[in-house]
């Protein structure tokens, strides 16, 4: 089935008039179109590239009752007119099929939901940012929209594929970090490996905690023990020990990040012994002290791979890593972005250049 | 602080327009005015009474991605011109802010969150439908609307009384329940006992498995030992033995129902035991194959008390209650809606009347 597209007439114009402010930030600059897809009657229609805006809803919508809403995140990447650029689609793709599955959400048709990212990106080419480290942030997000307000799946949904001209997630050097040993985040036979509001709801109590300390993350422990680390919100976690490349092991608590399964391609690549497995906090901490663990670092597809400087106990007990700055993290990230900004080449395959729409 | 009140120059209008559908379902018809006010700048605005319709909000609002959330459900009743009566008010707001510490979300004003509901109600008097068991349901909802992309609470925030003129929650009266032992709705350390939409989310999954096998509730047991019994989706769990009233001591993994609590109070008003403690699914099951255990029912605003007449595990095995209608049940049911719907005196000073805009 070959998806059909609507282009509304304003989209080059938006695209005209739009001006990339000088600093951008993670997720504050809205991008002035967005991809639109409607789910009713059991199908999917047509798609639609139309000017970012707001939508229209009644509140009685289940996405703000019932949270029956899944996300992604990717970027589009146009460094030095490299691009533009995406990368290993396919795994959001199928992320997103498995999010929705959870959340007893209809799932998208993979060209539909390649086309709008595709689409978007391609319109979006000419107001591109292009310094290193910059990208064009994408957020595909599947919503809830039938108006009945008894608790069970909606039948009506709305797909967006929204962009934001992005540079760095985090605007400190300094990342320390809050272990957290009372809340959790996830749980097994819950919805921690969805990309999905609830998780995220679930830890915004415990960002408030960590900022009024100073500190800018949590780390979560799991629910069953608090003795296992799990991940930071929407990042995951890896540590250096013995100069291995070690990071908790998937299960239905943890998102499996598509950066996360890239830095550990590339660090077997680069013949970094990698360890997936069970990692209990106490034994961390214990590795940190001794200096056995010397560096640890988040990653994910907003923070790229970002170092962090220490752990903290709520009780102000301190554990700061031998190398701030990650070199082995930064080496790898630097690899990853090479392969991202189009700067190496991609022995994986990982990623694939769009017609910008302003060449066609 | 006098809350100041802006009632939209339709509202009469539509109300006076508005007919009520012969049959009403739960939650199906919406009501024609809504109340609505906005938290902005650390400061909660003035309440609108308006026409209910279509908001408008920038795809990027935080509660589309991260769920930040948070309801109500309550119910105003005018059964034979006895009302319109409000019921408990007071613990709805008390469970509200709860829900808005948990979510990171600013506690909204005793006054304005009373002032919302009494002016829907008023304004709405005239369309109530008055026959036993049916009501005027009310939605307080708050959503976090502040467009920056990224994971932390939001700035801003909407809150909303929506209204459903309803009848009964089941349309049918047989209430098969599917005992969950795979997932799990809420867990210790998360938000369970907060009324947001993450919880509900996590329940969809199950509620198409019991869908899909004949059934229409799940029964969520705890995620530590998927051994004690929770709630089911939305509603508390209650069990005759031997002639007792049980149900599961509260915890951070189960919502605090205002239903619930009143039913213990009016049980222990009515000379009937009542048994606070951890429930293990397994002793129950064993109660009712014994007949130790007659009945069950579950119980929530939206469904007051609606009989169970079997559990059910997902390999088929069933457990039939003796007494399929729950007379202990029903009892409770007529003795709390009698105080509800102003047939009886109210000893526990639960109801309070509102003046009709239509009298005034």
């Amino acid at each position: 089935m070959a998806i059909k597209i609507h282009i509304d007439t304003d989209i080059l114009e938006k695209i005209g008039k739009f001006e990339l402010p000088p600093t951008l930030g993670f997720g504050e600059v809205s991008g002035p179109i967005m991809a639109s897809a409607e789910f009713k009657n059991g199908e999917w229609s047509d798609l639609s590239i139309i000017p970012f805006g707001p939508i229209s809803l009644y509140p009685t919508a289940k996405v703000f009752h019932y949270a029956q809403e899944i996300f992604e995140g990717l970027k589009a990447y146009n460094y030095n007119d490299n691009g533009p650029l995406l990368f290993r689609t396919n795994e959001n793709y199928k992320r997103f099929v498995r999010s929705s599955e959870r959340l007893a959400m209809p799932p998208i048709p993979q060209e539909l939901f390649e086309k709008a990212i595709e689409s978007v990106v391609s319109y979006s080419y000419p107001i591109m940012p292009k310094r290193a480290g910059e990208s064009l942030y994408l957020r595909p997000l599947l919503i809830a929209t039938d108006n009945i307000m008894s608790v069970r799946p909606s039948l009506e949904y709305r797909f967006f594929v929204l962009t934001s001209p992005s540079g760095d997630y985090f605007s400190s050097a300094t990342i320390g970090v809050l272990i957290e040993r009372e809340q959790s985040r996830a749980f097994p036979g819950g919805i921690g490996f969805a990309k999905t509001g609830g998780n995220y709801a679930a830890s915004l109590m415990a960002y408030k905690k960590a900022k009024e300390l100073g500190l800018s993350q949590t780390l979560w422990l799991d629910a069953l023990e608090h003795k296992y680390i799990e991940e930071l919100s929407g990042m995951n976690f890896f540590a250096i020990i013995n100069g291995e490349l070690h990071t908790p092991e998937l299960n239905d608590t943890i998102l499996e990040g598509v950066t996360r399964d890239s830095l550990l391609k590339l660090a077997n690549h680069n013949g970094i012994k990698v360890v997936e497995r069970k990692m209990a906090i106490d034994d961390l901490l214990r590795d940190i002290k001794n200096n056995h663990c010397t560096e640890a670092f988040a990653c994910g597809t907003a923070a790229v791979v970002t170092p962090l400087t220490f752990l903290q106990d709520a009780n102000g007990d301190r554990y700061e890593f031998q190398n701030q700055n990650a070199p082995i993290g930064m080496m790898l990230k630097s690899k990853l972005l090479d392969i991202q900004e189009g700067r190496s080449s991609d022995p994986f395959g990982w990623t694939r250049k769009v017609q910008g729409a302003s060449l066609q």
